[in-house]
């Protein structure tokens, strides 16, 4: 089985070429290869299949040659990952199976465009956010402000004044709030004009390098701040991210997400890997 | 640049092949490959190089053909690992660079020994084990009592009567001891006739799913409790780390360590990758 690894901003997935959708993909396999030491490791898996190969899982008529089937790191199918659509995109692009620079992806989520810039740099459109009430959260024993924003998921970002690195996002223990269930948790700081440094803590995966939705509902919650929401204006703010540097143009029609994309390593599966042969002994786990 | 990635009992390693030491290597790429979100992800790099090509490297005469040129994650040089050793010898023999069932391996703690069973199973001898005294330490927020022991590294190896895994082990804090510095903190539970579990904190490492010479520390203290190592008997004690399942006869002389290793993976790193050339942003750490 051959395999690609990338990651945009620290958000790294395993790419699984797939054309023909004959690869059998249960989400114990799934797991096994996200598995950090005992697999190759990685938020995720793209499995790269034509969208006429798949048409029972790609949903609606959508425009495009290639279907991201995206899959959480335990196997669970997921609809979209602003991160890993702009991986999927380099992978396509450096394969010579697609061209930009703008280029068409199905997803579960609907049809996504990404655009690739001169210098490598990825945009998507990450559709419409918006800001939904207020919602506070103790982090590290103190109480947070924020705004509840969904961008397609629940978000809660709260503006802070101090350095977001020393923020204890470990176990964010929501107070109140207008949204059921869990949501992801930001914390972000205005570092410069239209600038801000932001950390997430994302709901089922704990504090990650990334975040592309909490991108989105973090520059929403700056345009909040600077008016220029309430003004309907969709101005692009620089988020410094722990695994890097994205640019994201908030609205409440369609968001725009630009970062980095790149592509780690390629190879193949050991076979005696992936038939389990190995002794690998019990674990107490 | 070519690539494996293996692991033996969750202890992982990405493989450089460099039979005749051409690699350039600083600490800093080795870090990057070792990154588990920007990099391939690992706990060290197994170089792979004729002791011929490496005689700089190499303390003493050693009589085996290839050097275990092992790295931590940070691309500091290490002596000895017992599980990445393993995972080197498999990756020799899976490859036809040597043969079974006993391969010699140069290393920077003297010539190894492994052994391969018919089962897979790959057995090395770690050196002396030694009692040093006695010492304590706090593990959240409850006193352990354990015995300081020696494997060529120092330990505080601690039995216990409850599980293992219900042991806060993130950050011990020593308490007394003879030993001076920090020191590898294992928590054992005898669980049969000559077996234990057990789970580790390494040093500068933290808690991890396997350690080598921790599962040594840990069957010399077993073998202390049931009066085997005062007779000196040496005599076989099988250890579940959190990874799997290792086999330890320890020994004041020559303790042996059997378990698995497995190639999982392998392949080429992306040029553009190791170029940087990839827009990778600033991160905020």
């Amino acid at each position: 089985m051959r395999f690609a690894k990338g990651h945009g901003t620290g958000n790294d997935f395993v790419i699984l070429p797939d054309p023909d959708g004959e690869l059998d993909l249960p989400d114990s396999l799934v797991a096994r290869i996200c598995d950090r030491h005992m697999g190759l490791g990685g938020d995720g898996v793209l499995r790269v299949v034509r969208t006429s190969a798949a048409v029972d899982q790609v949903p609606g008529d959508q425009a495009a040659e290639w279907f991201m089937d995206y899959r959480n790191a335990d196997g669970s199918v997921a609809e979209m990952c602003g991160n890993g659509v702009r991986v999927f995109a380099r992978y396509l692009l450096d394969e010579g199976l697609a061209a930009g620079p703008e280029l068409a992806i199905a997803t579960r989520a609907g049809l996504r465009l990404v655009r690739v810039a001169i210098d490598g740099q990825l945009t998507v459109d990450m559709g419409a956010a918006q800001v939904v009430g207020d919602g506070s959260v103790e982090l590290g024993r103190q109480r947070y402000s924020g705004l509840a924003i969904s961008v397609g998921n629940p978000h809660l970002a709260c503006l802070v004044e101090e350095p977001v690195v020393g923020i204890d996002l470990s176990t964010p223990r929501l107070l109140e709030g207008n949204q059921a269930g869990d949501v992801n948790v930001e914390v972000l700081r205005i570092t410069g004009e239209h600038q801000i440094e932001m950390r997430v803590h994302e709901r089922g995966s704990g504090v990650t390098m990334s975040c592309g939705t909490g991108a989105v509902a973090a520059a929403v919650a700056a345009a909040v701040s600077a008016g220029d929401w309430q003004l309907g204006q969709d101005l692009p703010w620089t988020v410094d991210v722990p695994g890097g540097r994205l640019t994201v143009t908030p609205s409440a029609t369609a968001s725009l997400l630009t970062g980095p994309a790149e592509i780690v390593a390629c190879g193949e599966l050991a076979a005696s890997w992936l038939a389990g042969l190995s002794p690998a002994g019990l674990s107490i786990g």
